[in-house]
């Protein structure tokens, strides 16, 4: 398959509008009132308005129940910050080598914006360990990434994922890559997510459960971005919807599911009171079929329509305050900070 | 010389604090409390508390003085706002091919902050025009780059200059893209922030002023981190710190104060209340002296220490409310946007 191009700095040639989502033509200058996906307008305005700061959420709750956690609690705590601070990382380079392909300048200013917000996560990983930790288990919960052989497998299947389409860019590999992003960004955080959830159920770690509930509301965006990429490419490149690679997509997520649930069990399991294993095992698959869905293919696993955990709803609605920026942003911020979760 | 490597997705054998600022180990994870560089963590934080929303400012009293404003305003405004909308795709697009050879993740986090800003910037473009003007006329104004000399003759000067680096990244041309840089976003938007400052003295369009002050309020931090890494490339590798290259640098920002100069002749000249063709040729001076000095090298104009446009001050200010986000910035914010520039 044809090797996909760079986008040029600037195309003196070509129209604004781009032409392609990959292999168009686009000057590259963009004007968010001329583009060609109506779609990218009203998605970046939503992703602006998850704007958040992570040193103004108040840590001092946090640091005063960190000693009383049980030894357990803390060691799942650190592991899942540790993955995440790879998972963010990893994407903040990712949607760049991502962007460089797309020929539609909106995109690839949606693309600038999301990895804008991964860097912002990134620093609330830094912001919670500073808050808890001595500078020194810091720093070794930012290498769990390196030792750990589950946190290992997963990361070496997103990054295998990612290679082949940064090794051989084309219309296929960056296909593939979308499908790994999603996996990412769309499964491989929720099992982390459940277990901090789980905690603010039973009153724990408000504070970095507000970070949680902010990056997931943005994670949740940054999923609806790619599964429109993925959505436009196959119906510009109709070569590329085939039952293959539907059916890649399915086995893929089949794939991730099992590596996601390995890790759940390992992070959560049944040590935990409010949330059991089996229960995890059912999220995953809830949660890869609701991906798949979304990526426009039949559901990898039968049954697995609802999500069973359904508490997390009130954690992860993320459609909760998209309004005014300053009217009610700040407000539904201190709330969430101030008060906890009571209201939730 | 030799060829830069693009920084991995990750390196596993790296360590998290990079070795180097170009063709270093790195491991890609970033930990913003363990850093290679002390200034860009502080960096990170003032360019978030920067943070704004263009359709936020109320744009009513541009809309009523629009007519009223004299053909001359109007068509100095719209071409402002082309050559803006310009500089800003460009810059989002160069920071990340920039980004791409940097081997230090927190460097590289802040290229994404300031490619997502670059981004806004262009949105708050639209939506000046959209308020202002029917949409054929906005699509013809994002095309003024194509077609206006002396456009042309700018922008080809800065693309020149990023091309070199993009067919054959090294360390040299490397530093010389960085040059370039600091003239885009340090000297060539600063005849049309003067344009825009001097409306707002006589009570003008004081909506987009306000967002022309946000970006120059940005642009003052871009341009302090192109600087900072323009000072540890050379701390780093003596052997780019020669006179030819000071000599590059001066020579370079003349060239540029020369096109910066005849556009602000172009677009101003002595056809505005307030601003004569020759104090802006000045300001000029001034501000490439300026930009050449934070590069740590000598001045390359005599004279033209001091901004002899006094009145500029007050709405370049960029250190005024850096402070906490929630406290004073919406306060801030709402003052420029209600009040006007009353109160600068």
């Amino acid at each position: 398959m044809a090797e996909l191009q760079r986008r040029k700095l600037y195309d003196i040639t070509a129209p604004n509008r781009s032409t392609g989502i990959i292999g168009g033509q686009s000057s590259n200058i963009l004007n968010w009132d001329d583009g060609r996906f109506p779609w990218a307008y009203p998605l970046y305005k939503n992703m602006l308005r998850n704007f958040w700061i992570p040193d103004e959420v108040n840590m001092a709750g946090d640091v005063k129940q960190w000693p009383q956690l049980s030894e357990d609690e803390r060691d799942t705590f650190r592991k899942i910050i540790g993955l995440l601070a790879f998972l963010d990382s990893v994407q903040t380079d990712y949607s760049g080598k991502a962007a460089a392909y797309l020929t539609d300048s909106s995109l690839s200013a949606l693309m600038s914006v999301l990895s804008f917000q991964e860097v912002v996560h990134n620093q609330s990983y830094s912001y919670v360990l500073s808050s808890l930790v001595p500078k020194a288990e810091q720093d070794a919960i930012f290498e769990y990434w390196r030792d750990l052989p589950l946190l290992r497998d997963r990361n070496d299947f997103i990054a295998n994922g990612y290679a082949a389409f940064t090794k051989d860019p084309t219309p296929q590999t960056f296909l593939e890559s979308i499908v790994y992003d999603v996996i990412l960004e769309g499964l491989f955080f929720y099992c982390g997510f459940a277990f901090f959830y789980n905690m603010a159920r039973n009153g724990k770690m408000l504070g970095t459960n507000t970070m949680i509930r902010f990056i997931n509301r943005d994670e949740e965006l940054h999923v609806r971005l790619f599964t429109q990429i993925f959505r436009e490419l196959l119906a510009e490149h109709p070569e590329l919807d085939t039952a293959e690679n539907r059916e890649f997509v399915r086995e893929t997520f089949r794939r991730a599911a099992e590596l996601e649930i390995a890790w759940g069990r390992h992070i959560v399991g049944d040590r935990f009171d409010g949330i059991t294993a089996g229960e995890l095992d059912a999220y995953v698959r809830f949660m890869a079929n609701k991906r798949v869905h979304e990526l426009g293919i039949d559901r990898p696993f039968d049954g697995y329509r609802r999500n069973n955990l359904r508490w997390i709803k009130a954690y992860e609605d993320n459609d909760a305050g998209k309004t005014d920026f300053f009217e009610s942003r700040v407000t539904a911020y201190k709330k969430a900070s101030d008060n906890g979760f009571d209201e939730l």
